[in-house]
């Protein structure tokens, strides 16, 4: 730590870099006081230029907290804008004829583990489900884990990450039976007991949602934890929603059918308004 | 984009805040001339000074590349002095005794879903293998994923994740057997054919290793995609080098043993040293 009065240009960098890296996290004025040798009331200058500055590139925002641990988080709560332009790339890559395998089915496993598109999708999500206040992401694995992390990390919380076969390295587990839309049987979700804390508010995030069989799994795999499920946010779905399992889930856009003879996916995307609340 | 002059606060600012959101991917010195309205001189000069700044703080360089895609990038080279501080907050967090599971095992779900940890253990992953030149990162279900994930993030890379069983939702796979050190039976690992393409470079990124049978299973998997295995990474491993079925690999520790009965967990972690090259 170093308290040398250090120039404005390496303030502002200082301060973007550390709120940039720690997505989530809240960074007290007084360690930029410290590291920056600079007044309290100069931080706060610089800090009200930098959450201007983010609002106007459309990318999030600061969030001031008062009191004895508070200090200033980034938060990416995106414009309109910026969400459009993350939906429109999604649906352009997913509407690739190449994607359709046989059996209708769309291959995702690309996008799934893109970590750039998933950072978009990720901030986009941790926008809309901060004000839910959740403790932790709970997802299953596979293919949501990338997303789930991601969301988890631009909330500044941890995640969890149910298992479909406990394994000795994870200790004592709770298991719970659930019925999988995409497998049509019954299966077993499990998570080892300390990986949830009693009374937590969960964030369940998952990567494709048919009837919401596996969603209702998380649900009341969470009510085993004593704990509550705050939120439910899915990369995509399939079908119509009367025939879900489960409501008040945000999704990214809905695939009506794939046509495997005429090459052609019905994708209708959420519009962005959707993913913003005031 | 506007063209219009901004000072310049708002110009580190918004350089500093695109690439650190950015790690590891390549910014044209035009893109930021367009959106900042300076002359190419003045952001050379202020790229130099973010460079000098982040170099000082230990956790990452600016890279320039010359030429028709040339510009710059974010990558994550840490200072030995930030890789020994994430060295000591794994070693304090693994030889917690209450993570000492029955048989002798250690509990480490939370670490490897911990998108905060990660983050810094990934940076170390990537300032060291971008020397290797990898264009893909890849890892085996589950729980090297998020790990992989951010590793691939930091160097501006996809992912692609290696299954247990193959999905009906994935298309055509490639599948290979191997023996798992972990479970001491021959298991199936399959990645669907559009996952890697001919001639990649790739780069191994796993959470734990004991012999080295998983890591070589994805070696082998990744000849039959006509690639090459550039760079081998992997969290912890357990036991003696010359039990090995892989060598060249990078590790942050060795668990020794555990002492389930005296709650000891032998643990040596590696010197900060070995995660920098020249």
């Amino acid at each position: 730590m170093t308290s040398i009065k250090q120039s404005k240009t390496k303030r502002i960098f200082f301060m973007t870099q550390k709120l940039m890296s720690n997505p989530g996290k809240t960074i007290s004025l007084k360690y930029f006081v410290d590291n920056l040798g600079a007044a309290k009331s100069t931080i706060s200058e610089d800090l009200a230029q930098i959450k201007n500055y983010l609002e106007e590139s459309g990318e999030g925002t600061l969030y001031t907290l008062a009191g004895k641990h508070g200090g200033i988080k980034f938060i990416p709560r995106q414009s309109s804008e910026t969400i459009a332009n993350t939906l429109s790339e999604l649906e352009n890559r997913l509407t690739d004829q190449k994607r359709i395998l046989p059996g209708g089915y769309l291959y995702m496993s690309d996008i799934v583990s893109d970590p750039d598109l998933l950072k978009k999708v990720g901030g986009i999500f941790a926008g809309y489900f901060i004000n839910d206040q959740p403790d932790i992401v709970l997802t299953i694995e596979t293919k949501g884990i990338l997303l789930a992390g991601v969301t988890a990390d631009y909330l500044g919380i941890p995640l969890a990450i149910a298992r479909n076969n406990s394994r000795v390295t994870e200790g004592a587990v709770i298991s719970i039976n659930y019925i999988s839309g995409s497998s049509n049987k019954i299966q077993t979700m499990s998570l080892p007991t300390r990986a949830i804390e009693k009374n937590s508010r969960v964030l369940l995030i998952d990567d494709f949602m048919k009837q919401g069989g596996t969603l209702k799994g998380l649900k009341n795999l969470t009510k085993e934890f004593e704990s509550k499920v705050v939120g439910k946010g899915v990369l995509l779905e399939r079908g119509q929603a009367q025939d879900k399992l489960i409501t008040d889930y945000l999704s990214f856009g809905i695939i009506n059918k794939i046509d495997e003879e005429y090459k052609d996916i019905d994708l209708r995307m959420n519009l962005p308004e959707k993913f913003i609340r005031n």
